[in-house]
């Protein structure tokens, strides 16, 4: 999508093996920055630190750095331990676990000779696919929101948590895809943000609408319960890190309370994913799925800009303060009215989901 | 209760007749600071910014702030001006109506030369009243938290959402005062503090917290729902700014959102009030209870202490984006387990809050 007058990818290798470049979203949404990642190791760090995220972003990201990896050393060992080191880096993504497999699966079957190129170009067919299948998703969920603006014949309001935009993918984002296809299709739309501590990872969702113009207002991660019991709310959709065969959704921590509200207040609640955030082997998600448990300086520390105008950050608790910080939570398949996907929008249930399953797993 | 040392009341009266002090709410937990009110102007100011806050406090700050009115005017037509002035403060807060009223029905049957006296001597029966009250109502939660522990036979995990501490009221606090009282007699309580987004007042409460040594943990908002799915919450409890006859409890944003979580996970959901919260004329909360928007620059301006460790402010948004701030929203009665109020605990319907309603409205 665009920043400023130029169109961007979220993750780009500028010829066919490099060199290869994100946007440091750490720096949004106050200051836009691209980063070159020159070596496995710099793209660990850039996963790790958060300078990209999103599951799909991830995955596309881990790949180019498996093949950096190659480019160095292509052995059978050089290869293991580059999947295991790059694996690490988010233990709760599935997606890079995914990706990099794929990718593994490919380069096993081939001499070390010719597993860097065959590294970058499946890199890159990674890249395109994500695009690809975004914008399907997009497609999917378009008709959700145009069927509920003609049913209501006025802006349709939207909740989304987190960031499940265009820059937590490659380019149109999961959640947000339906939304800016709706808005490109002149369906009018109105997006509440919720802020998403402790990382404030909606205040990126707000950057991304407003420079693709898409209209939006920030509120508190406790304000959308309120807002859906005054009908001010007519759709939720939020994207995912992992979604069962039973269709239970592990999401940014705070996604539950919104289904809760959601359900409570008969506001339909979608879950956009691309389906290789399926997680076909966990069972009960509230026992299987490990939630992250990331560093009290996230809640502690707020960053922004000072008054000066100037990247900075300010404490609200000090270091004596005892801080716990759970990064995910499961939200139950019973919440989600329905999973749209690539391959359409599918009912939050084994049977249904079934049919998406690849044949292999 | 103690801040370092010495004890205090979060409002008082040095003399019979003043002078007036308050802790300046607004430069917690960083800086501790009280502040000399010397005029209804300096009242109604120290009400509005906050500085005093908590339906409690606020309802006998006003009291003191209508005896100083009482000071410089105290003809019927100064009466009158300035308990409407005084009202209009904060206009959800149905203690500070409740407050000014009582002090008004005195003073009425009264000429003006003696008015100022008993508005002074009014103000400090409702100070030492409210910190009575608070006391009462730590005495009918507190078997909640042994009963817990007796079963559980471990630290009680209790959760509570924004501040209904000692400093919210004249003494003791509210949704805390169980807690300290447990505490106190022994019961070992563990406290889940929601940061409670825009404002974040459980900074306030992990400030009291730790001042009187309670165990407790700072958590993102978000948090409080994936908690209770892990069985690390055994209680819920807040405090509220109105509750209607149906038992409806109208408290800070986000409130609604943790009884949802609540019911969904079997986690007994409790209001600690004195009765003087109850809006016997509300009908239904949601139609029949204004909702204060306040400015979006408390969701854009977050407030701590900087690197050098002085107060200052970052912003996590621009003037640009848009932003909503409703303050407060509504829990209805039915995922409301009990409310806890000087006079005992009470289910949270119409036919057993009755019994609490004054004859006379």
């Amino acid at each position: 999508m665009k920043v400023g007058n130029r169109a961007y990818r979220s993750v780009w290798a500028e010829g066919p093996r490099g060199p290869l470049h994100v946007i440091d979203q750490t720096r949004l949404p106050h200051a836009f920055e691209t980063r070159h990642l020159d070596s496995p190791e710099a793209v660990a760090e850039a996963i790790r630190a958060m300078r990209v995220r999103g599951a799909p972003l991830i995955g596309v990201t881990g790949a180019f750095g498996l093949a950096l990896a190659m480019d160095r050393d292509p052995s059978n060992a050089g290869l293991a331990a580059s999947v295991k080191r790059l694996a690490q880096t988010r233990p709760t993504a599935v997606n890079l676990a995914w990706a990099l497999e794929r990718v593994r699966a490919k380069l096993e079957r081939l001499g070390p000779a010719e597993r860097a190129a065959a590294a970058w170009a499946e890199a890159h067919a990674l890249a395109d696919e994500d695009v690809a299948i975004n914008a399907a998703i997009g497609r999917h969920g378009l008709p959700l929101l145009r069927g509920l603006h003609q049913r209501l014949k006025r802006p349709v309001n939207v909740l989304t948590h987190c960031n499940a935009g265009w820059i937590a993918t490659v380019d149109w984002g999961t959640a947000l895809s339906p939304i800016y296809q709706a808005h490109d299709a002149g369906v009018p739309v109105h997006v509440w943000v919720d802020e998403t501590r402790p990382r404030n990872q909606g205040l990126l969702t707000a950057w991304e609408l407003a420079s693709h113009g898409v209209a939006h207002t920030l509120i508190a991660d406790n304000a959308g319960g309120h807002l859906m019991q005054q009908g001010r709310v007519d759709l939720v959709i939020v994207g995912a890190d992992r979604v069962t065969r039973r269709g239970d959704v592990c999401n940014k921590i705070g996604t539950y309370l919104k289904a809760l509200a959601a359900r409570d207040n008969g506001v339909p609640f979608y879950v956009a994913v691309p389906t290789p955030t399926f997680d076909w082997l966990a069972n009960d998600a509230l026992a299987d799925i490990p939630i992250e448990e990331r560093s009290g300086e996230e809640v502690r520390v707020v960053r922004g800009l000072d008054d000066a105008g100037r990247p900075g950050s300010i404490a609200i608790a000090s270091d004596v303060t005892p801080v716990a910080n759970p990064a995910f939570d499961v939200t139950p398949a019973a919440l989600v009215t329905g999973i749209v996907t690539e391959r359409g929008l599918f009912e939050a249930n084994e049977a249904r989901l079934a049919s998406l399953r690849p044949s292999r797993s």
